[in-house]
């Protein structure tokens, strides 16, 4: 009876830990997340304070990775998890270096927006804000779907990635158009066009979260397949 | 006696298991390094066949890629590693997204090397050999410190990083100085442009590689700190 007890007691001590690490990923989706919104704003606004913002807030992100792991390693080293709950921990250690560079990406966008003089007219910038929107639209979705364990969610991210790399190609031609038309804009557009591939990469890492959520769930590996194909294997019951 | 002899047994197969593990991500590396290499003799020979080859060999990496991870989740739960055994797996689980990035990387240059028309003037694409050049061989240093458990080398590797950032910068201004003389090239040269960026990434995966290394030999976590701590916390001993 006390071996019950303490089997029961470990038990509940170890669901409070998985819980406590999915927190944390959360956490660090919030972050990552605020990092990105700052990032644009200070892109399209030209605003170099935010910008520096970014730039400085970013050590917060790499802390959460180091605590983050440190924990997942702990709890497979302790606990010795299996089935469900250690494909959790290994989705939390695939999912948390995908959102330490979406991070990365949102500091690289902030280093654009320092580089952008101060009296710049920006009317190319705001050829990306839809591009950035979209972006940001599908990076809060997958952290949602993380959250809520939605794989409807994560499966209508998988696909807005074909379009955001449409709109990407379509926004590089533009760039490219206006430097061959007034050379003298090189510089700045290049930054622009710097940003736009940062925002592609964030749209991917995005997509990478939410393929590790179908694996949790799922316990299905669907990268590298085709899309109909993840769709047929999210839907269809865990192996 | 009986439980002495299968405790010995499984210990020998779980040993077997890990030897085939390491030997596997040696694998991958190897076939990581072939593709950095031939997407980076497709660039500047402007050899659209290898180019093609580059593409095709892809999903062999990605393949991989599933294969370790497999193995390395069942390892985790049928073996339940401790210890080093543990970091082991871990820095194995760390490194092969590292190493599929690299892959994802040969197959861009590939892809750039491709747009080139075949009677294209081929001279700003000899300013990225050098830098090519010095990539693979922190690539290479990269894979051999992990198949030799070497410090050392690993620690040169990071050294490296900040150069080759150096060098791609010095590169970028030179290339933008081509597009803003005559803005005819500006499609061809922002080419070797976003060559140069994909060989400044497989520097930092490099860089990464060397990071789970040290994690794995030495049980200290060394990413985000300064190279003068990282050299620090590798030469002392295990915790």
């Amino acid at each position: 009876m006390e071996d019950e007890l303490t089997q029961h007691h470990i038990s509940q001590q170890f669901n409070k830990e998985l819980r406590e690490l999915r927190n944390q990923v959360l956490n660090m989706g919030g972050l990552v997340e605020e990092q990105v919104t700052n990032a644009l704003i200070a892109l399209i606004n030209n605003d170099h304070d935010l910008a520096k913002q970014v730039y400085s807030n970013d050590y917060k992100i790499n802390a959460l990775e180091v605590v983050i792991d440190e924990e997942s390693t702990r709890i497979l080293a302790l606990r010795q998890p299996t089935a469900s709950d250690l494909r959790l921990v290994m989705a939390v250690i695939k999912t948390i270096p995908d959102m330490e560079r979406i991070g990365d990406q949102a500091e690289r966008i902030a280093h654009m927006a320092l580089k952008i003089p101060l009296d710049a007219q920006g009317s190319h910038f705001i050829a990306i804000r839809h591009l950035g929107e979209h972006v940001q639209k599908m990076l809060h979705d997958a952290l949602d779907a993380f959250a809520r364990i939605d794989i409807e969610t994560a499966l209508k991210v998988m696909h807005e990635d074909q379009k955001v790399d449409q709109e990407c190609d379509s926004i590089s031609r533009q760039l490219i158009t206006y430097m061959m038309e007034d050379s003298r804009t090189i510089p700045i557009v290049l930054n622009t066009l710097w940003s736009a591939r940062a925002l592609e990469r964030i749209a991917a890492h995005s997509c990478n979260i939410c393929e590790y959520l179908i694996y949790f769930a799922k316990g299905k590996d669907v990268r590298h397949i085709s899309m109909e194909q993840v769709e047929e294997q999210a839907r269809t019951p865990r192996k």
